[in-house]
């Protein structure tokens, strides 16, 4: 096929050759399969930027992207001008490693808010920048605004100042951050164009390295209630993250794990909360607690303060067992405005009305609790939104009293709900009671990890 | 590559398998390879035209389609949707035949001035909606505005009286025509998506479609001036429009033309559309001539008038000679507003003041005059637009003295240019002159027609 009419019109090649490429030209090169050049690249991200690039061919070049695909080096160029699109914050002067770590998001991932005040308890400074729950899965965001007060939002000083006198700072993508990612991200979720490797790959590390981090610990999720449905398809993510994470001269190690079942045993925003501060005082569910430590060890490790895993663990440990991890969240949490007290009184926390128990209609073994059947009926519950501008109840949410693994007598709750209104739905009941496998034996231990990528 | 998050959040397959997918879904379903039905499609089409899809999903659309193809069924839900995106002429009571005729476009293409008053003249009604000049091509409305007065504008039930008045009326694309097309198509413009062989097809035939055309006679330019570049690429374009008009229930035949250099001797609009005139007087350049003629008589054939090629250019030849041909364009120009006597006192049409010639430097034969060139040089002149919103000097423009095949004498005029201002830029003297080639022997006598495709 010959090139569009704007590509003909061109003058002389001796003026071509020098001479910026127009924005359907750009997206004409990426279109017929070409290497975009960093200078196209950058052309394209200050021109969306700055609205000369309209949205109509942001997307066309999105679609294009996608189906083409892009090069390691294509996707560091967009990594690095969609950071550049807004300010980098500067950590420079603080002399602490600067760590963050990123979940891809799945159901009960409550990770962030146990891991981030253990690591900076233990001397690794984490400046942590996080999302709202989309769809099935949760965000970090959603959760932290369940304690009373607490407040997600803050000028970029007042974050670094934050960064510096307590290690951690817990906050939502600001305007300043990356408004390109943002911008984009919002035209891929309607323009069916987020499913590309080389996309989620720069919307991720964009974000990530304009809070100034020196390394990142990634955890891919995979599995029915991942946004990566196979382990190929998320050694794909990890392995381009990593690899376009060192082109840009930052450490990165992705661990891949399972999200077949939630992760923890609630899922809902008070509830994930609560579970959280569990861990920081040496209780909750145990794949949580040890997710927590593995991946806090490893943000230890790249921070240097640890020599390795088993170290960094010890190190969390006796951040747990000291009280020094549930001390740094209540002066984070009081530093954002919230109602520290939330962290040793959990009833503080948003409650719902009623508890309404899901019984097993069998004896057996819990072999299989969906997490996405479970995520999506969290959200029909209200704890989640499926379009971006809607509010969530913080208070609503369901407790596995059951996770795979666990022997189970008929009549005996598989799950509670936590609801305001006393009357549950039948179809309700019969999506939660149906999103759990009852069996005769019990099922495979799950790893906790799948797979660790470095490099 | 796991679909969408909008795509995850559905409902039950039970329910599934009945409801309209979303717009994204419709776009990945394209992006990822499928087939749309003719319900999604028109679901697409609908939307964009009630602006409840987004322009920057249309672009996501029809880059996927523009990669991924869309098959003949696809391009005839297309065209059938964009097609009653608007209204539809309903040209039913008018007893004799409507043919249309469609060019891809090119440089020094007036056919249309000349043909249709002719064909008019024997018995089949023309009822054409032409475009105008974008790039190196020149468009009919452009060339029928040079005429003093002349209006291309008019309510749809006036076009259709003059249609069965005059049995033609020229006009421009209302806003009730195809606007779902007219809108796709600005956007494709710009995002990178003009090269789609099924985009185009819907594009063109949404459109005259939307004329109430019984059968229409398509030219697609192939080469240098062209659009299509390869005759590879003209045939496939051909074959998919005649295909698709089949399953539109509309005869089409598709000429494939070539458009190496300028057809005719003019380029500019006054000088072009005195050139046309000038055919309907029996004179004109015979390559202009003989195009018209073939073209018509298929209008001819198609519209049930004449009953072979020979016959049908029999009835224009005597069209031509009997002067019924000028007659009928007189009465259409005076119908639309404009100055009839321009047709044959071709004096009263806008005149650039000064007449600049370009000459050989060698002797030799004409072997080429490059019509992409020759049409940029024009545009730069003023003749023609670089952007949708320019307008157009109808005064300016190049006449060849001398044709590819053309003896010529060094310090003879290849070619001359109609200016208004008497000193030229050397660098476009040199441009036009680099237009032509110039050999020791004649050039093989270019065909005039490469290729028919009636199924």
């Amino acid at each position: 096929m010959p090139k569009a009419r704007s590509t003909k019109s061109t003058p002389a090649p001796a003026v071509r050759a020098v001479r910026r490429l127009s924005t359907p030209e750009l997206i004409i090169k990426k279109r017929d399969g070409g290497e975009l050049s960093a200078n196209d690249i950058e052309q394209l991200i200050e021109g969306f930027t700055a609205g000369e690039v309209a949205d109509y061919q942001m997307t066309a070049f999105a679609m294009a992207a996608l189906i083409r695909g892009m090069s390691p080096a294509e996707t560091v160029s967009l990594t690095l001008a969609m950071r550049d699109s807004g300010s980098v914050v500067d950590l420079g002067h603080i002399r602490q490693a600067k760590v963050d770590k990123h979940s891809t998001g799945g159901v009960g991932d409550k990770v962030s808010i146990c891991l981030a005040p253990l690591v900076a308890a233990c001397g690794v400074s984490v400046p942590m920048v996080s999302g709202r729950g989309l769809g099935h899965t949760g965000g970090t965001l959603d959760k932290l605004e369940a304690i009373p007060g607490f407040s997600v939002s803050m000028e970029t000083a007042q974050f670094v100042q934050q960064v510096k006198d307590l290690g951690c700072a817990l906050i939502g993508q600001t305007a300043d951050i990356a408004p390109a990612d943002k911008r984009l991200y919002a035209l891929r979720d309607v323009s069916g164009t987020v499913e590309s490797i080389p996309l989620i790959t720069a919307s991720i590390l964009s974000k990530k390295l304009a809070e100034g981090i020196d390394a990142l610990v990634l955890d891919v999720k995979v599995g029915r209630g991942a946004f990566m449905k196979t382990l190929r398809d998320a050694r794909l993510l990890a392995s381009s993250i990593v690899r376009v994470g060192r082109l840009a001269k930052k450490q990165v190690t992705a661990f891949i794990t399972p999200m077949e079942a939630p992760l923890g045993k609630a899922i809902g925003n008070a509830l994930e909360t609560a579970e959280a501060f569990e861990i920081l005082h040496g209780r909750g569910p145990d794949d949580l607690r040890e997710l927590t430590l593995i991946l806090g060890a490893e943000m230890l490790r790249l921070g240097g303060v640890a020599k390795n895993e088993s170290d960094g663990k010890k190190q969390l440990e006796a951040a747990i067992k000291n009280g020094r991890g549930a001390g740094r969240m209540r002066q984070i949490v009081r530093a954002q405005g919230g109602d520290a007290r939330c962290i040793d009184e959990p009833d503080r926390l948003p409650q719902a009305r009623h508890r309404v128990p899901i019984l097993a209609n069998k004896n057996g073994f819990v072999t299989a609790a969906d997490a996405l059947d479970l995520g999506l009926a969290a959200v029909a519950m209200g704890a989640g939104r499926t379009r971006a501008d809607q509010a969530v109840d913080p208070r609503v949410g369901i407790v596995l009293d059951a996770k795979p693994g666990a022997a189970i007598k008929r009549g005996e709750p598989l799950a509670t709900l936590h609801v305001n209104e006393a009357n549950v739905d039948d179809s309700l009941r019969k999506r939660i009671a149906s999103a759990f496998e009852i069996g005769a034996r019990p099922p495979r231990p799950a790893s906790l990890v799948l797979d660790v990528i470095r490099k």
